[in-house]
């Protein structure tokens, strides 16, 4: 059988297991899996029978990154409330979205925001956003995979609906995508603070019932904790823990106040802490113990958070600064190494969506989702170690082709299956009346 | 008399005092400095009539960064060292620095340096190396201006040379580029570690022979506080005080580790300190308490290192890093102002080359140092308040053309003046006798 499309003379880096990097090497595609990565040499009879062949010469070929917390529809309100800690800001937020918000806009902020991800290279995203339907719309136009699925909020929110709708919309998301090759389908609370202890547990329940994935926040910020233990007499780990909330399909997001017992807990649980560097420094969270988390066992991924909070999705970013930020904080040079960094942006990633079997890394079976990383610029050279290049010094400008599936839906630092264009202008129209909306 | 050039039609953030933002406006450029900054309506006759019209529709126009830390050169080996803390690391470091530089291969370090800055958006850099006039070169090679000057250093370094050929060398520097306008003459000694102070104060009478500025890392970690501690019974700030080292034409890089005396000290003297926090985080330094040196008065410059810290030359990220690593580590939003954070990439730098008067914002009467920046992008738009966006959303690609003293020097994100495809070959070919040289 002839393959649908082969990349050749990349320098390949497969996030396979412990390195994994081939100097001169590539990958065989068909049907939308990779089904071998060679050397060059090896793929020359693959290249000549293949229906594409691509060359990946002058640049770095990798699995596309997975982002772990996302609300990519929040790119509407990027940069509208500034310098505030989470609480106050929070409200601010949640004013603008509620008066901003409905399936129309969140398409399209979930558009904007699915294009800067692809665009940067992630393939796959974790997102929390009310209309997650809306959010799976926008990731197909696009061409990307999203974990994404119902709501839970014990307040109206943006939708109101009382706890039957919340379940019946949950409900639903399953049954629509429950099935999907492209869709992780999950339930999602907002969080301990803004969830009881029965709804939680109803979330979980639902999502137990379809095998689904769940993901809440979780210890983001030192008020967080307070509330939770005035409220119910423990920390917020042990307060998720004790409703039997944890497993290997969950995924918390944040975990930055987290003690050494609670760091625990959540290595024996196989819960995935999607670690948020960026969001966690602007809101003045803190920093989280990553390197403690990392040697406990826990599964950390990572990820942007929403652009509101950021003020962008850049992966890139976020890889970066979970290399270094740890060092520079524990003055530990080995706090996190590049491999352990750039395994959270994708194997870990991976684990968090249940899809470790089928993501994460170029080895024969898996998606073909990929990036190629042009390595022709003037922070690239030299070039002494592509790991290293990956983690410190690559830009998301760098991604010049991705493929999700087999697919191209970036080729040269565009789009394929949509003009970002029009989302843009869309987008412009729409500014005047959400700064209003807190004016 | 009719202008060189106009820039019409853009979002002009000017850096100049408090806020200083026209929402659709431009310069006027005449010999190389700015003329005028007004709204666009008010530059249509001088649109008219000038030489050279720029529509920076889509676009915001602001002073070019200012670098106040970084060793160009030092990109030849990034990436060669990895994770380790900075005593060790300067070891294997200096290692392949005396094995490969001279100044052939130091002008090549620079320009592959210099023209990362530049296409970054970076118009003035202060750089400390071997062999300062190839750094001139360099920076001459690609249109930018450079602060820099002799290196004290007591061991041999990588030129060898006594301490007569070290004050000949910066008599020399002197004697070349005093006068230059696109030069900011300096004496560099390395640090306080690496030179005694006999003849820390013979640098330091050398510059001010000549109204030059003075350079030197100080306080970047906590072995050398403990280093300088044990050979003159004082801190390292205190030290280069009690020499007389610290004035308005000081510079110091770092300063991760002082207290609150040291920070008064600092603030009293007028001395600028180069926030560098990638290179802080990556060696595993620590965190500069800026917020407590703002509050103070301290002139707070920001820098990127050498790539070979870095692992890239990357002012756009040292921005973000300066307005959001102090929230985190602090827990509090308001630790750095997002105007602080850009005022540390602009006005301070102007301020640390003695050339505030000249540099640093977009005024009459200033060099006509600018650039403009893409605002077309997903990661741009909505767009609320463009000092926002500079300071959390801005990446380095997002710099579409560079202006020195109203020459472009960056046209469409690539050098005007220089084929960087040259220097990255160039660089490549080396790169095997770099790695050869710690292997
Ligand atoms: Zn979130
Ligand atoms: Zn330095």
């Amino acid at each position: 059988m002839s393959a649908d499309l082969v990349i050749r003379n990349a320098i390949v880096v497969t996030c396979d297991g412990d390195g994994g990097v081939i100097g001169d090497g590539g990958v065989v595609v068909e049907k939308g899996r990779i089904v071998r990565v060679a050397g060059s040499d090896d793929l020359e009879q693959a290249a000549q029978e293949a229906r594409t062949v691509i060359d990946g010469r002058g640049h770095i070929l990798m699995p596309g990154l997975i982002n772990a917390h996302c609300h990519a529809a929040d790119s509407l309100f990027r940069g509208l409330v500034e310098d505030l800690p989470l609480e106050p800001w929070l409200q601010k937020v949640w004013t603008a979205e509620g008066a901003i918000l409905n399936p129309q806009t969140s398409y399209l902020g979930s558009v904007l925001g699915c294009a800067e991800l692809l665009l940067s290279g992630v393939t796959s995203v974790m997102d929390m956003f009310w209309y997650p339907e809306e959010t799976v719309r926008a990731a197909r136009k696009v061409g990307m995979r999203v974990a994404t699925g119902g709501i839970f909020f014990d307040g109206p929110g943006v939708t109101g609906g009382d706890l039957d709708a919340r379940i019946a919309a949950a409900e639903d998301f399953f049954a629509g995508f429950g099935d999907a090759d492209d869709v992780f389908a999950a339930t999602m609370p907002h969080g301990a603070y803004t969830v009881g202890p029965e709804n939680l547990k109803i979330a979980r329940a639902i999502a137990d019932r379809h095998g689904g994935l769940f993901s809440t926040h979780a210890a983001e910020t030192r008020a967080e904790q307070d509330d939770i233990t005035g409220r119910y007499g423990s920390s917020v780990i042990r307060h998720l823990d004790h409703l039997g909330l944890l497993d290997e399909r969950t995924t918390l997001a944040h975990c930055v106040h987290v003690d050494e017992e609670e760091i625990g807990i959540l290595a024996r649980s196989g819960a995935t802490v999607s670690h948020n560097p960026m969001s966690n420094l602007k809101l003045a969270s803190g920093i989280a113990p990553v390197p403690d988390m990392l040697a406990a066992g826990v599964n950390v991924a990572l990820g942007t958070d929403g652009a509101i909070s950021g003020n962008d999705l850049d992966m890139w970013m976020a890889l970066r600064m979970a290399a270094t930020l740890h060092k520079g904080a524990t003055q530990r040079a080995d706090a996190v190494s590049t491999a352990q960094a750039l395994a959270m942006a994708t194997t870990a990633g991976a684990r968090a969506l249940g899809a470790g079997d089928r993501l994460g890394s170029l080895a024969a079976g898996k998606h073909a989702d990929m990036i190629l990383i042009d390595v022709r610029r003037p922070h690239a050279v030299p070039l002494f170690d592509p790991v290293t290049h990956l983690v410190y010094s690559t830009a998301k400008s760098d991604v010049r082709h991705v493929f999700v599936g087999g697919e191209q839906v970036v080729r040269d630092g565009a789009l394929t299956r949509h003009s970002i264009d029009e989302t843009l202008d869309e987008v412009a129209r729409l500014a005047p009346r959400i700064a209003a909306t807190i004016a």
